[in-house]
């Protein structure tokens, strides 16, 4: 069994990794951490968790936590997964970042889009958790930069026809939609019910931190320079995700080598599910699941290719990819413990 | 015209108020204040007011007021309306009272749910803002204590089957149920789109400060000690009411009796729709209206009344009915720069 | 291995129960039947079971039943269910009916709510599937007739209190909200997105069909005649209902008998949870559980009780009760397979 | 007065039309006009409508409304409006249809994306009725086709730019978003609530028939061959829509060119807002409004413009530009009763 701790349990996607954990057949949760309900049963903060009253929320105490656990996720915000990951490391306790603090390789990009960064040799060590495409790097690393909703999003369907040279890395926009509990629980106007509700909007537009992420993977990983243009909207749902990509095919590209390179890449992924022509997904298909569906849509004649992908922000988008990525870095299958996992009305 | 200040616009109940002011052919809205907002535009707390850049918060301050107004709506908090009112009315301006302070005929009721008052000699002068009741009183006044939003849909269907003797003063349930937009726009974890949206809770039950408000006008309308059970629910949406009642006929009460009696009440009453039997109200029918629909059950062998009532909780409980309150201190129909408001989608 | 089939696997009811069988640790899914949909692969029905492409729904035939299934869910509409349901119990699969058509023991309360019924001689064999309750009886039966969603969010928190008779069996109310899910995939109006979104009703008021299950249920387990006011309403949200339930209190019942009969009941239950005092349930802490949580209010002085209760309608009011009643039919756990359900936002 | 019928007013842009008349200073509304509904109050169909009992749906028989109207809306579904047009001109009785038949210029665009057309020599005759853009044309004349909602959010914020050479007209891509009431009233899987609530989808990808609308109206203001493209999604809420448009600027574009541009053509314009920039618009901000609200980012180094644009789909998008349409009509300033309209939470 694999003993597991969780920082920042009080959040969304804390609470998130609580069940997932709770339920996984191969590891048991020996603590959790709250900054804020220190000494606080969880049953306190998410009533839908009574009959866990024994997870209690503890300090982020590392000596504490390194006689108990092999493997933390911390659900903290930027900045302060940082101040803890080099002596959990330290501590030989493997570390899946769910902030933006070790997902990056250049740590330029990182401070450009958030703050200095006080562990940069970290960067080399760390691996980007987006396992359908590091899945070998995961398996062997200590240290794992759990990537953005957003960005798994985009990088998902993008990645392989950029990789194969079947779309050109110049003019990409993806045009993305979150529900509102990608915000997080703290409160905020835009967050109130009164607001969010039957209504839709658009934020952040061309300057959301989430970026520079999407951008260095996509030129990591195609060894060119690629910039997208991405704009961020607020869906009125408490959780999924969906983005609709719009790229130019190179001259090369066709309709059947799109879908094969597809089939080649995820064919075998058990969280990626292709859709067959003239089907595009819908957010209710991916919610309360680890998958992410990709439609495609390429026209000949334009030679424009359409991609839409929909995830559930908390689990493929947070806790569910992170989840996955631990079942890596212990051997496991992606899918174990996650595979109950099958939508919900 | 009618001059009119208000005050607290910054909230959902002032920004209503807003729009129904700007609206009315006989009434000028010339000073909105706001105490966290001073100096700012209206459009930028509220950007669906874009075109009326010229509103700009202002502070509470009675002398310049009194120079440009003949009215005022206060929708302030409990407690704070207090401070004000006595000076507001010494420089003869109209005080329309949104807050529970002059709601209360008994200071005692008052201080038990809500705090020390400060000007208790005004209750005798302020009239309970429930038009269709109390319409003659407040033609008079100076000051009206516009009724809660929970008691309007309660005291409308119930007082002309209580003061007509046609159900029993015990034992009466009110099982009510309202939108987000009724706790206002600050925030809160129970407003916050997550916790709120695909969710339903009961809260405070057994003891909402709404409940000695509605004992005190049974009470008083029917002359004897009316107590009643009072639950309420928070709706997963953004506006609207509605309360099932429950009570026991008395011996005399026939069906006939039971509309005949609310035919007598309200058959000429712009914004109380009865509706036929078998038919029941919808909040999606009153919404963005200043009507109360009433729909009306009873069943001749076990004697048990049901009463279904729905408003607009920021319509008829609340702007809606302090505009028809206004217009009642004006000596204009009470449906003045009302009656455009139909309900919509 | 338990060997399932699920009949009527195209609604909202039955695609539930897939999931859940799929998931079960215990029983394999050997067929789903469709009337509307033969020869369909559920997945092109529900995309979100894209993986699970091999679930073509069938006939329901039941020669070709009997040879793979050793217990069959009908999720089936009134009056269909007794169609097949003798020849299912020649065929010796034990049956977990989800219509009403085996929830009475007097066929004449069914005939009254319904239609003609057509084996009235299974009424005596069949069992009331209210696990918590019926527990016993459903273990040797072999026809389970699955509670509907509302009493069975009205009978788990009324029947101990008067069974144990602390409370008065005269002037039960139970003003009940439920889930748009509850009415069905059908389309109708009323279920139409723009008629059910941002609106809450009152429908079927005094006369809802349910009414006379639960009446009897209470009847029998109180032996009394019981006869209880009850009115639903539709709230505006996919899954889960809540029922507030009012009653007297005798003049033997105190606050702590009370709450020790609960735990005598359901202290040890996996699927009833029990609030502390002051605190009531929400839909959000249930859904996606099987869980029935129940908040307890009573006031000393007027000797009223006040029960609230929360449940998701799709799993203990319908298709999670019905595992646990297939769980206890073959001699497993209650919780067997349902236990990884635990909410979710 | 300018007297008013409203064919089709059983939808849901009907009764909006219905409603905005009733509202309107300078228009009586003499005929509603139903198919499915002949002699049948509105009020049973819309309950919101309750105190207009007087509104009784009738045939559209053509000689009875010349008799008493001088214009009339056409809310009848494509195809269907044609078979009435030409009568109704003939009656001289100014037509504003809702449909698309009469919003092309080019007869095998329109076959194209609809079916054959039946009276193609009113296609010159009729205007389409953008207001801002076509105002002058619309005061003259009898036809209006009143442009579909997408095409409203498009082709406003577009127009201006395009037309004065500031964007490119290739590649011009809009991910357009819109609220369930944009599908009707019709029952449909899609609709249903159970199925829209809490997701997102997006559908028609790349073949949209509003895309030959745009189209023409770009290609025909822009003088040369614009083809622009266009994907749908469907929001989880009921009204409102949202249109996030990509486009390259043209080498002369400066970010106060574009601000100058859009200033001179909607500066003066009662029903266009233009926001600062940094400022994007929300659907919460224009639902209940006739408004399209426009914000703009224009990236100097990558010379990418991107326009967001909300508008009610059933106001701007529908009933409420059909109502400036007939304003214009008859003389009557844009706005005459449509500036009570100022949205709502």
């Amino acid at each position: 069994m694999i003993n597991v701790g969780i920082a920042g349990a009080s959040g969304y996607t804390g609470i998130e990794l609580v069940k997932l954990i709770s339920n996984h057949p191969q590891a048991t949760l020996c603590a959790v951490t709250s900054n804020s309900y220190k000494g606080k049963a969880l049953t306190d903060l998410f009533p839908s968790m009574r009959g866990f009253e024994s997870l209690i929320c503890e300090d982020l105490d590392i000596p504490a936590l390194a006689r108990k656990i092999d493997v933390i996720f911390l659900a903290l915000p930027h900045k302060i997964s940082m101040q803890y990951v080099p002596a959990l490391l330290e501590q030989n306790i493997k570390v899946i970042d769910l902030s933006a603090d070790y997902r990056f390789t250049d740590a330029a990009a990182y401070e450009s889009a958030y703050q200095v960064h006080t562990s940069k040799h970290l960067l080399n060590e760390s691996v980007y958790g987006l396992c359908e495409i590091y899945r070998d790097q995961i398996k062997t690393s200590s240290l794992i930069g759990n990537p953005g909703c957003y960005p798994t999003s985009i990088l998902l369907p993008l990645l392989p026809l950029l990789k194969e040279g079947l779309i050109r890395p110049a003019g990409i926009i993806s045009d993305s939609k979150s529900g509102v509990s990608g915000a997080g629980r703290s409160l905020s106007l835009s967050s109130h019910f009164c607001e969010a509700n039957e209504s839709f909007s658009a934020y952040k537009v061309g300057n959301h931190r989430h970026t520079p992420e999407i951008n260095e993977i996509l030129s990591l990983q195609s060894q060119q320079p690629v910039t997208i243009t991405f704009v961020p909207h607020l869906l009125p749902l408490t959780r999924g995700m969906m983005s609709t990509i719009y790229a130019q095919a190179t001259d090369i590209a066709t309709e059947t080598m799109i879908r094969d390179t597809y089939d080649a890449y995820y064919g075998d992924e058990p969280f990626v599910r292709l859709l067959d022509k003239n089907l595009y997904p819908a957010i209710s298909h991916v919610r309360g699941t680890n998958c992410c569906d990709i439609g495609i849509h390429f026209d000949e004649t334009t030679r424009q290719i359409i991609l839409v992908s929909a995830i559930d922000n908390l689990l493929k988008g947070a806790a569910g990819q992170a989840v996955q990525n631990m079942n890596l870095l212990f051997g496991l299958d992606d899918a174990t413990g996650l595979n109950w996992v099958q939508g919900f009305l």
